[in-house]
């Protein structure tokens, strides 16, 4: 099949001449919803997933002639997800792996692509019965567990691949333990310094493995714990403070870790003014405000390691 | 003030001559984000509300005339709702309480009103360092917990009072111990009989106290853990069926409640046919359809507990 | 197969001893997502509804015993819904009268129910090109028109029907033409008094007609036309002013209508306080707010009209 | 100020030794919601927007030490959108632009950034009234307008700057005129070929403009009508080609602009199969699904123009 499009238009067409050409472009399904069950034992284990599917290669003529004879169809990608689940997921990483391998070696003109799996994470539900139960816990009804997200962004380009793991949505907050002074002043600046404030954030981290030959579900599990404990034990001068120091931590306790990248709202809790209702408040009561917010992003790397472009590419709107 | 409107000209105007006069209506500040920090000790405590407060009353001239002599200002629910929480949240049924109290005393035409909490949860960041923690928790950083949000629905009307707990987007599913069949087949109907299936829903339950002399947040404990242990031990040969038994265990437990009402979506896990892959799907790979979704609503309660439809007016869209 | 459920066990276990009974029920699919296009002629028609089908009548065997005999099943409701619409859609009240209809005379033990139809608007998309055009707009290409959802809630209890039709999300602003002030003052009220602001709402409306032997979309057209036509003429005093005018107008112009209800928040657009920087402010800068809003509800009804509880049952959180 | 950060921590910890730094980063504040009325003529205009504004330069020392010397404060940038806005917003672009050069020249080590811009269309309301109205349109009360919202990241660098301009959730649908088929069959493939079906999408859009020196509103109102029309007008044999044409068509179109990137969802629109009821269904009644969608992502470039990354570096996740 891959007979009929052995010279690329795409390549061809690639002169400096001012004509309009096709320039990147990748395509697939996306958010393909699958459950797997693990129950070859009493006890089940269920994994959560959404997963994404978009191939890169040359799809020139598709787009310029409506030719879809290189269009491996997203229906048939979907199935695919379907089908490998079969064998089991093992981790957001190694299912994302296997299907950039499937891919790029099934079909010639497909070069790489980019797979990104988000997982959601489900709980035994705990029970005082004894019915199929063991350990005080239900062994196949689940409860759905935390706010975050786990996620798996892994690229493929030719034979190289880059594996960039993540979590969004984990929301944290101290309620002291946070200030905020010394910012320079000019004629717009209003706000009123404070040696006690809440910082609240909801933690979005995408961090890149050099390595594959890990346990990716254990590394995410202590990324996780170390991200957690830093921003609890740090007295955070700035938020910028405390997300270095989570990236410092991260990378010195994970070396299969290149680099690490945040984006972190500062979700901003005001006290409340009580001075009109003749009241104090010594930071007890506070307005949770939704926008604006205050945004900060940052990459914590190793000073030796080469930077992977093709990591990071499409990996949201990171700086 | 009150004087202004001893008259109402809504009850003037009650007559039955065909004339256009105001019905039921009700106004207030809705989604206040409030978040009260308990700090009085190291370990700090959090409180993480969203009040909504809706005054019901004579308001007649602000809508047939503009006239806002009897309009308590949103603002200033808003700003109540601040001050009140000074002195400490307690519970959220309470707290509700003691607003619907401030507001039908302090103003003579407000009669009555609704007051609605709602609570998200916070745990303390489990940590292993030393550092402001004690017994591996951290005193003053939390982390969001769980997806399920408490609510509380608060109503006066005079001097009485209905109280309406409840919580929202509590998933749950198992992965075996759920069938359906047996069902009546018309021309339309396709559905193949299954005996075992994913069962999964998102439970919002609504439930009212018979007396405000409790201690609602042992109660909501509670109540969540028999509706959870009793999703997990019902074999359900229908979604009404767990339902059911989800409210009666919590009657059975709970004589302080009236009755129950559940609105339970059947969040559909369609098994993926592997048929045209040569392959077998022994209930292990499942699509997770959004919508359309099942959509089960009931109500459980006891047959000697007189109807209060007080207590229930604008408590969503329950049957 | 009524004959299985010819004795309700629901009505049999109704006295007062106790017992823990099932009380009212329904259930259904909901959010069935439907096009329909109507392709006889060369400019095509389509029309985009969400349709949410509940049953109620006696389904209590399959609580209190998971015997599904009555249950018609959702995905039967769904199915249903998909063929009457090849039929044609008419509008959205007449789709789910049609509904009601042959629910309840198909099945012996389905009494009523409730039928839900959202309906999405899209305009022809114009276009200055002749091929497949007429009249400068395509014949079958269209673009998504405007931000609010038409609603329609048709209730059947035995013989009788009750339609319900609305909208939803229908985002009005006055830039100026509206003050708020002579509302009373107590210690908590700090609100500034004005007499220029910025008036923004998202109107959530129904209304209920008297009569089916209307044009169903001729009619919310003018009703959409009326209330738009008078939130732009009143000058404001408050929101309630406003809503109550809405609602009186629409009345008055449109005798099949016996009350209509109103949600309307108040979304407020504070004028920034510019004195810091040395600059006015002269109404011409504002802060949109997300939260808190405030919330205005009410129902403005005929005098003579008697009033229909179960046309208002399960539509929404009004008052 | 800029005297104590001379030498930029960040510069002389680059080596190559292996120790953890920091990378690039940007900071500041998101999603500033505001509404500038135009009032100096009886017919008001209104701008509603959405602001982000990031800025880029030396801030290492406010994350490795908590030093906030560098860090203007998100509140200082947010009071200086609200007073910039205040001189009138002319378009997003011009007022992004405005933003960039006054924090690039006010503060020596803020080198750069990014000012990202949302904006919500509100069109006056039609009325055949004549208070406060000319030409059938009431001169300051506004409905919203379109599902889409405009968009514009301007980015600067030092002298440098880039302008992106785009739409997002641009809603359109074609009933007909629309085939998918001669893509490749494996293993997994069971779609099955069609040379009719819904063509369904909701376009973002981005593209770069070389040049500052235009008309932007007009630009956008074109380069929108050009899409849209290339839509309605391509007989689509692929998504693939529809974007493509409509990229084509766009720079054809347009000479200032150098490349436009699509992001597309193929939201399927799937016919009912109506075979077990016993009734046809020819391309009449469709289910619109939600999950998974295709997504069909690409770039339609000049083959002249120089690329410019740092343009497109955070607009989203563009392949």
């Amino acid at each position: 099949m891959s007979d009929t499009i052995a010279t690329p238009a795409h390549a061809a067409a690639a002169g400096q001449d001012g004509t309009i050409v096709l320039g990147d472009n990748q395509y697939g399904k996306a958010e393909v919803r699958v459950v797997k069950v693990d129950r070859d034992k009493p006890r089940h284990c269920i994994t959560d997933l959404s997963v994404t599917s978009q191939l890169r290669g040359d799809f020139t003529v598709a787009h310029t002639q409506g030719d879809n004879s290189p269009v491996v169809a997203t229906d048939t990608q979907k199935n695919t997800i379907f089908a490998f689940a079969k064998d089991g997921i093992g981790s957001p990483e190694l299912f994302a792996m296997r299907l950039a391998e499937h891919f790029t070696s099934s079909f010639d003109w497909v070069t790489g692509g980019r797979w990104e799996v988000k997982e959601y994470t489900w709980e035994h539900i705990p029970t005082s019965l004894a019915n199929n139960a063991s350990d005080g816990e239900h062994n196949h009804a689940f409860v759905k567990a935390g706010t975050e997200t786990r996620t798996a962004v892994v690229q493929r380009d030719g034979d190289e691949v880059f594996v960039v793991a993540g979590l969004e949505d984990l929301s944290v907050l101290k309620s002291t333990g946070s200030e905020f002074h010394g910012f320079p002043r000019d004629r717009y600046t209003t706000l009123v310094e404070t040696d006690d404030r809440i910082l609240a954030t909801s933690v979005t981290a995408r961090w890149r493995y050099t390595t594959t030959d890990i346990d990716f579900n254990a590394a995410y599990d202590d990324v996780r714990r170390v991200m957690l404990e830093t921003f609890a034990d740090v007295h955070s001068l700035a938020l910028q403070q405390t997300l270095y120091q989570m990236g410092k931590r991260v990378l010195e306790t994970h070396p299969e870790i290149g680099e690490i990248k945040f984006s972190m709202p500062n979700l901003h809790h005001f006290l409340v003014d009580f001075t009109p209702f003749g009241l104090e408040n010594p930071n007890e009561v506070f307005y949770a405000a939704d926008r604006p917010y205050g945004l900060i992003e940052a990459e914590v790397k190793r000073s030796d390691v080469t930077p992977e472009p093709r990591a990071w590419a499409t990996v949201t709107g990171f700086c």
